[in-house]
């Protein structure tokens, strides 16, 4: 099967057509590049071409001049991925959804979203029309679209109560196009949303997402400093617990996180300061003030409705989930991260069991508290000081032989960022949805290479070596 | 010190004051008639007096003419309390805040109103404005009042997800005014509640409330049975356990409850059938339909937004927490209730232990999931057979050797309807703030006995006899 990518881009020359090679580089990459070793790998990758439909019709073309010319399409939002979900391995077509960028329907409870449309705007949306806004979001909310979000993400911001994307009834319904000659259009809901959901758009592109809405405050930013980095967990923990109090964010950053690459907070904590940061609803405030003065191991360092920083330092959300390896490695380059479970209810155990098997400083917590099952525990991101990737697996190792899950985002396929088995609901629907397996290919191994035994990093043979 | 009941009436005569016996008759009664305890100790309970104030000022003016006189003033709302909460024990006053019933403020995520006011007022008043309404209430909702919900009530409908009353943040603010010479205007916060709510009016009248609001919906009302005991458990806690899933209400109901006492479900059950009712959020449906397939041993037997039920049941918050106790007594007058916690993470092992221990008929589980502490768990409203009062505190001592907490609805004290324990922080602001021990006299026993050892009923020795 080779592609004949002359061919498709003449047929869609009347589109969106990104021919240029700086604009189909920018296309080509997402943000693997917090992995070491994901840079190593695809730094190279790119694109031959970039479309940008303007709509679901534009997309089922697109679809179908790929499918008569065998061209590989990979789909993308703002690409603000971290485990290479929007790199196009293969080459051939990026799919760009940015120009599918409106709010469809709103109604109590629940938003109709075309999938290019930015975290952000659909939380404008949704605010201004009847003050709501989305349950969760990437920390990337000012730049990620909510397609990304729901195809590459797994929750964020707001999954300390809500739980995780996956959780029933955090995504309402996902409209599907399938990669055939003749691509139909699907309409998903209940079981059959796992199909498509957390696929990196492996077996059917999504152009119509409705999700749940929660009602929208003026979330208070929080941070919040101790010595004590048990207290610190507690504190996210406890606070996540509290059922009158409602909370948005509850993050963890192991000393000296906050002083080391928080600049702005810097001046307000030292090199033992672990730091809490806390989205909390403002009619909630007595409630959390109340249970602060319980606790007087930590400190209220600052609140965004009462303060006197000379330079305010943002959303404090923008500190948390990968924020905090963004902000870690722009100032330590050497610096790269694991993404963690700890499951209740040995959370808190596991974790001091996995501090204390590590030289001091390889390794520094970073927890988001987060729902699992009804019960509040953590997601790790680990920030980790990187050496080699023989070490890099090594502790990965370490986390797992604990009693951790690892989805390890040194890895750019949906089975090794995830639980390293096939997924048989996916993989059956993009034998029905891509029969010639043209969607984002090299991401899927149960496609590729049923009998792969995860020993060692899958290594996609379609990889494009360098750019045509 | 007594009474001077002629003088406080003159003093008060400008002010809606009811004299005539079957007013004063009607205003001296609450639900205390559910347990046929207190039925025999305070059936013959009757005040002196009613008055109904229509503002704080008045308030002002009546608890400084009953100080003067040294008269006992019980303050109530509707009376849908079931310890005896607004009983005059001792005679004197009833103050009645039905005519203070005005919704003053609402904004995002707070309503602020007045005591008298109808839960359902101020669910009408903050849907209308901003489609909110309260976290929590009774089901009781259609008559009782905000007021007698704070002061005399624990939980309810909604605290499947927001837990209790006494949980931080689920009351925001509470005015109160004291029973001295010259009666002050206090305003309670954070751990000042803790003063106040729950304390049956024994310590200040409250009189202004602000509360935390939550999103109102279109509630879907639910109800699924199943034949198993077990599956119908785990069904509600399960759902209260899916973080996606939004849930009001989550009620199980033992067989044959629901064949025996449920008039217009009756039809859809057996005698084998245990109920689960449910509330759910619309936006959840998808997500709760999905949750429901995936356990064939349950079926669905009512949705109200899609039923050919020829007769509707009505809320189906009004077949649980202590409604259920009322249907079972207007079919079966030998009917009464024990109100339990069986707190995580025993509660499932807990309540079949109990189940085990009784003989058949005498008890039947009815359950509420509530959340505690973050943790889905349950409370109980069992039904009881009534026989006699020993087999009565035998069944209560049973439940409690067994593990489970006892909130006895057959005694009329603060101490024994909770922990049976003095509570210093209500007992302290009792002496600041009603010096005569004037308000709600015979609740509070760590006022009136100190000693008090908690080993039988205690008696209240001010408890009149007969009507004056």
């Amino acid at each position: 099967m080779s592609a004949n990518i002359e061919a498709a881009k003449a047929a869609l020359s009347h589109l969106d057509l990104e021919t240029r090679e700086a604009g189909i580089k920018a296309a080509s990459r997402d943000f693997f590049w917090y992995s070491p070793v994901l840079k190593d790998r695809l730094d190279h990758v790119m694109a031959d071409f970039v479309v940008r439909p303007t709509s679901e019709a534009e997309v089922i073309e697109v679809l179908k001049v790929c499918f008569a010319h065998d061209v590989p399409v990979t789909t993308r939002g703002a690409g603000t991925g971290n485990y290479g979900q929007a790199m196009p391995l293969a080459g051939g077509c990026v799919l760009h959804l940015r120009n599918m960028d409106k709010v469809r329907e709103i109604t109590p409870g629940r938003v109709v979203a075309e999938p290019g449309c930015l975290l952000k705007n659909v939380d404008a949306a949704t605010r201004e029309h009847s003050g709501q806004e989305l349950r969760m979001f990437s920390s990337t909310w000012e730049t990620a679209t909510i397609g990304g979000f729901v195809a590459g993400g797994s929750g964020g911001v707001g999954s300390v109560t809500w739980g995780s994307l996956r959780d029933l009834g955090n995504i309402i319904r996902l409209r599907v196009v399938t990669m055939e000659a003749e691509p139909r259009i699907l309409e998903f809901r209940g079981e059959e949303l796992a199909r498509v959901s957390h696929a990196y758009g492996t077996n059917g592109i999504i152009t119509e997402i409705e999700m749940p809405l929660a009602p929208a405050y003026d979330w208070v930013d929080i941070f919040v400093s101790t010595e004590d980095f048990g207290a610190a967990v507690a504190l996210a923990e406890d606070v996540a617990n509290e059922d009158g109090i409602l909370v948005k964010l509850a993050s963890v950053y192991e000393a000296p996180i906050a002083h080391e690459f928080f600049q702005r907070v810097k001046p307000f904590v030292s090199e033992n300061s672990n730091l809490v940061g806390l989205m909390i609803a403002p009619h909630s405030m007595e409630g959390f003030l109340t249970f602060l003065a319980r606790r007087p191991e930590v400190t209220l360092i600052y609140r965004s409705d009462d303060h006197d920083w000379p330079r305010r330092p943002g959303k404090v959300f923008e500190y948390g989930w990968n924020h905090t390896t963004l902000r870690a490695l722009k100032v330590d380059p050497s610096i790269t991260y694991l993404q963690v479970r700890y499951g209740f209810p040995d959370h808190v155990a596991l974790i001091e069991k996995i501090r204390a098997s590590f030289p001091e400083g390889e390794i520094l917590q970073h927890l988001e508290a987060m729902r699992m099952g009804g019960k509040v525990a953590f997601g790790g991101l680990t920030l980790v000081r990187f050496t080699t990737e023989e070490r890099l697996d090594e502790i990965v190792r370490l986390h797992e032989e604990a009693g951790a899950m690892i989805f390890n985002p040194h890895r750019y396929t949906l089975e090794e960022g995830g639980r390293q088995m096939t997924d048989a609901t996916q993989l059956n629907f993009k034998r029905e949805a891509d029969p010639k397996g043209l969607l984002n290919p090299g991401k899927m191994i149960s496609w590729d290479d049923p009998e792969f035994g995860y020993d060692a990093m899958y290594a996609y043979p379609g990889l494009k070596e360098t750019a045509e």
